[in-house]
């Protein structure tokens, strides 16, 4: 029988009983749970609610509930609910009446609420640590390929010169935005909902500052009814979570096209690559394939969230409960997204003699022409039309725009000069950037400093 | 080693495999999997593609193999990564040489194809055995109350009296749609990619048709490179679903609002409801709460394969590995969803006695009034504001439209007689109802008729 | 004042009425409402409800009042609220009591659901045509290049050879799903909701049917409350359109990658193309990138519209009115997608030379010569592990399949023969095709001619 | 022709024109655009890159096109294609070749992501003022109801007893974290990518700092690829007001329930209420339906962008100009949204007398008795079954827990005592709470103490 049976004279149908169950997945939160429970149990002994003996009795119980648990000879039981319930009930049978006593000033509202922003707060910690690695593994690919000139795309065509160097930290950037959300994230959400009991509080003299502090929270919520009602910080969370799946997906892609025949950029080792059950010379990219389409359930556990709490009148109605699998699924699937690409970088090698040979297509030395001309006095609109049409002639003559003759170029403005020719070629033209946070050589080097020093990475 | 490994030398790393891995989840394919490996090896036989005694072996080994799953006794191997390999692994560790035939003329492409599509036409069958479940509740539930007048509600202010019948059918319809748009996924989707191979076809001399008949197909996929890539039959399939959970999530709201202190329109039995630990009056309407919420995750799986798919170049990827966890967890949902429902229509008593004390409340019958002058003659905008006035005048003296004696209605217009009385009070109006599909007590008998045949209810 | 005011004293504040407006956006309604009105005022007039020059005066009104919108003349009023309340007044306005007469045995519920859904008739013609036009395209532009082979991909990487027809087709099966999709949408909405009124129809003796036959309905909705409370039929109408994006995303993004300078095989015309304003060279294939990017906002429209209706009471809700924008957003959105889909596939040039030499790479004949040791009687999974040495031989020898010498490939296994040369090279691969769907020239040519009949192009 | 014609010797067809413009409605960016105009002139002047007078020309030009913007006067072509060529072609006609010359060392890429960044920037100061709005009325309207008790809910069924006042606070609380979200999300964006050009800087020597210190911004951003390629300040905006949105649609649906006519807890004005077109006494609360609804299409427009920036590779592609519309349509809205709740706010009534007499129902002091029992030294969970078999007898002799006899409390428990009617009845419910956070009434008075206090609220 339900812990909360007294008015009931009838059991829930096995339908029902099946529907409603969290214990399934709630489990996990048993380390939070207990954590929880604990600095509960503290608090009413040392508030005079429960004796300082039986205080001792519930903390050995809830020890050896967790031992039991992480030796995996602890029974779950359905019929008990949910995580909550199953401790309570375990410690019951275990200690006897000080576990009755456990429940005083608590309600499975608030209750639940502190164990999942505990949960939410480590989660958080974890991702974090992730992309630290990820981010090392980047700047470590960066080392490793310093020099290399890759062409930059815009709309997927060619578009100007980069250094690969300069392209990768362009991830690490938007990864270190990622860190800095969780971050904000994790210091709105640790705030403590105990005592906040089913809504309104309670009589009974609890100190709510006490269990905070046990449970390093920064403070007790200075409201009950917005305690046990909101979810805005899992929301929070799965945006970000969102947001940095939005941002993996795009690598994915990036390297995915890289792995191609047609970019032949890099070859992925055999350690991240997979082979096809019907064309024995497949090597295909998986892991980033996957990167890329795990995205997606990251966006679609946000949704969930969000159309899950639409709507839904104060304060605790049970359509929550539907909180935490998304929640789980999304830190899940963020972590595995970060370590396989962290992997995969780890793993693959750049074609330097391939892409040195494809670079010359695509006129990638056409805008730093224009600012050759910018530079004679000619006003940028006219530049880039005498530049259009040089390329058209390149286009015609079918050559780049280095093999143009100082003849050819006059014809289409009087202004060309032959130091023209230090800024064609796609070497030439890289050394020719020069502006804050540009693909320069010297801009790159201080950003690849910036990194290793701020994520501490040993370059020996 | 895995099965594809002639060209590689190294094998995938831990993390890789642990992400890449499929067969945590896909091994819920194995029935329509080993259903299709037979009608395929017995095809290959057909065709001389293999010995009939070859076949035999096949087809020998993936029922022992069937058997032994279903048994509990197969092992799932993470390193065999998905449930075709792991399938066609155990048959050859149990058969040989025959064994290492049996994927001749396929790919895994069109063999998951094959599976899944098999799969999710036994998942629609299911759901739609489950929404005539639902129905027959309903209607069972209607033929309970016959008679039963409620609010009608738009904006959830009361509106119009209704019949309690009439309110139930219109979920009924709903769900008749629901049916509706999931055969008509179902037959677009019955047709087999099976032999589409990796994405070209074969030079095999297979035939298509035969393997087609054998797994109840229409008939095989015109078009190789369409039958790997697309996806878009659990799109359609899980669009139908969410608009499913919509639906529900309608009847989830209603059901929890007339389980409320202040509608009091229903009592659940506690065989159906559930208590809090902390507030021991509690009685909670649980799994109706539970439908609403648990329809955002039904949207949110759409969300996911949505924007999993978004963006895909021809033909597959390996993203779309992730289009079955979403499709499960949407079938498993709906059907939680749908079932709970029934299970509560049937638990549920109408509070007729506190329903009748409420009628009066929401002049329900002033649309009635203004019909009534409307028959007398009154352009309807002019009988709207005499109406509305005549309101007016109850809320001032704070009673009830049929309170009002025919002098003060004669104040606001002239025309009112006698006969006015029979249109107003609850049970009057509901008796004027008569057009097609209202509220109307020959109307609704009609529907019920209608719905009891069509459903093959025993009304005894 | 509001034509709704009898009982009200005060107006709404103008930030109420800037906030719950719709005439800004369902002013898109007037043709339908006006079709709605005329068969409403044709019915009461045949019912005796209003008489035959009071129906006269009303249609004349309502023509009047449409030449008058279709000139630009029509004042619309934010006062007015609505598309339904702007032409109501505007008529009584023109032509007095009559229609004040007008709203007879209707509300905006049943009106406003009338007309949304002929609306939606309508657009899904709309779209349908389109879809079609996009077809034609797309056969036409296989027509173009028959015989050019290209590299079909998996994961991006090459996989084997095949007819660019083929792959084309695979879009124009997709596309006939979505038109299908559509059509059965189309019949599943065709019911009519008028005369359901607020929620429980009316005591006012109408004739329903005649009102749906004169709309082109199939038959007058079954139940009043479900009639004005369900939004299913636009749930279906966005879930068809968000498939259909997500198909022309995957088009998108093919395209895209085909006009990259690394895949190099198409160039678009420049009546298709962008440029930069900073790089000179540049020319952007933008028409398909938005196409792939506008899928995005198909896929937001319908999150919405799920959300939205997801756990509202019956009846109806004002939430419901923000029912509309998205779908005409989904709408106009979509046809754009399909329309300039056609427009591109008309103005792009296939660079078959360049195709053609870079066809060798990536071992594109690799699952031919296992089907060649297949037919020589070894099993597929050895003669898969043979194919994947031979391959790992090309690549330390850098080299193609073909480049083999009959020593080299017996070293790999003694069934090779001098005939295995016929199976090697990209052409003779996809020569070898044979099985219905697949690439093989006849199966392809066969399948233009299905789709040329079936599209009634004129192939001269 | 295009500024960027120069190797185009066809122009656009109508149909890409009409598809890819983005005129009709990034010109909302004007502002902005001329802002970072102005800004990037009088650097280029300042590097020397143009003259001092050439800077004159430029901003006196970009002045006056200001001016005739706001006057309306301002002609907007779809040729252009957008504000920025708009503008920049508007300037050339006006002041000639020294507009040529602003987009030096610039590209529509880093242009329209400052214009943007500056716009949301704003936008973000508006959400955050009309959030205070909203905590102001909501704290306002607790003022006015001092005292109030009603009843809280959880699962929608009664729960115990809270202060109006409490309530109202907790929204209040909910809606300070929101903007916390968007300040965060503020001092996040507020980067200057200005100058990043395309996607790789410039050679040109310019003073990034300077236009970012002219603009507001707290630094240049760090990398020119991450610069132009990333949308993650959008979609944690758009992610921050989804929150709100999920806050408001929550309020929404409360206060339409309190509106019922089963709750009756509120009477909004008729200055926030309308009417029906049919039914002549409706009064419904229409823009709370409309505020709950509308969280739908700000969710919405969050997917939209989440999928839109899924899997696109580096660093700009077209797709990326959909980020504008579902951004200015988010705003839009959750602005409209709070400013029509606070002026809900500002016009309801709370029905006192109703209020209360409806009050004891539901037993909304067992909890207050389970403590009470507790404080007598009974273990919780045993107070919690002996209160639940409380309400049971309470149940069957249909009375309030207040009206059980001694004589049938102590039949449950000896422990029961005289002072127990301390504990029952609402009032005396409210007046135990004494937790921090809690209802009582001296924690409530604290917490509107430090709202009116740090919102500023003129009390008298």
């Amino acid at each position: 029988t339900k812990l909360w049976g007294g008015r009931f004279e009838e059991s829930v149908t096995d339908i029902v009983e099946k529907f409603t169950e969290s214990i399934s997945f709630d489990k996990q939160l048993y380390k939070h749970d207990i954590m929880g429970s604990k600095a509960h149990a503290s608090m009413l002994a040392q508030q005079g609610l429960i004796s300082l003996s039986e205080r001792d009795s519930i903390l050995k119980g809830l020890d050896e509930i967790q031992r039991s648990i992480e030796a995996g000879e602890f029974v779950w039981r359905t019929d008990r609910e949910d995580v909550h319930m199953n401790i309570e009930a375990a410690l019951t049978d275990m200690v006897g009446e000080p576990a009755k006593k456990l429940h005083t000033a608590r309600s499975r509202n608030d209750q639940v609420l502190t164990d999942f922003r505990l949960w939410c707060r480590d989660a958080i910690d974890s991702i974090v640590a992730s992309i630290r690695n990820l981010q090392v593994a980047l700047v470590k690919l960066a080392l490793k390929n310093e020099g290399l000139i890759i062409p930059g795309y815009t709309h997927l065509q060619r578009a100007q010169p980069v250094l690969l160097q300069h392209l990768l930290l362009a991830f690490v950037e938007q990864l270190d935005r990622d860190a800095g959300r969780l971050l904000d994230c994790k210091a709105r959400l640790n705030f403590s909902p105990l005592g906040a009991c089913a809504l309104a509080g309670t009589g009974l003299p609890i100190d709510r500052f006490m269990t905070s502090n046990a449970l390093g929270f920064t403070a007790p919520m200075r409201n009950s009814i917005d305690a046990v009602s909101d979810r805005d910080f899992v929301l929070e969370f799965l945006s970000a979570n969102s947001i940095i799946a939005v941002h993996l997906s795009r690598i994915g892609e990036e390297w995915v096209l890289w792995a191609s025949e047609e970019f032949g950029f890099i070859t992925p080792s055999d350690s991240v690559s997979t082979g096809s059950s019907i064309m024995p010379q497949k090597k295909n990219p998986d892991p980033m394939e996957l990167v890329r389409g795990k995205s997606a359930r990251v966006i679609g556990d946000l949704v969930t969230l969000l159309t899950l709490c639409k709507g839904l009148p104060l304060a605790y109605n049970r359509d929550l409960q539907e909180d935490k699998e998304p929640t789980f699924d999304s830190v899940k699937t963020v972590i595995g997204m970060l370590e396989v690409s962290a992997e995969f970088a780890q793993n693959i090698t750049f074609n330097d003699e391939r892409i040195r040979k494809a670079l010359p297509a695509g006129y990638l030395d056409a805008t730093t022409l224009a600012d050759y001309l910018v530079k004679k006095g000619i006003p940028f609109r006219t530049s880039h039309d005498i530049v259009g049409r040089s390329v058209a002639l390149c286009v015609s003559k079918n050559c780049q725009l280095q093999d143009l003759s100082l003849e050819d170029m006059r014809s289409l403005s009087p202004v060309f000069d032959n130091d023209v020719y230090e800024f064609l070629g796609v070497e030439n033209a890289v050394k020719k950037f020069s502006s804050y946070g540009s693909t320069g050589l010297e801009c790159v080097a201080d950003q690849i400093g910036y990194w290793v020093a701020k994520l501490e990475i040993n370059k020996s």
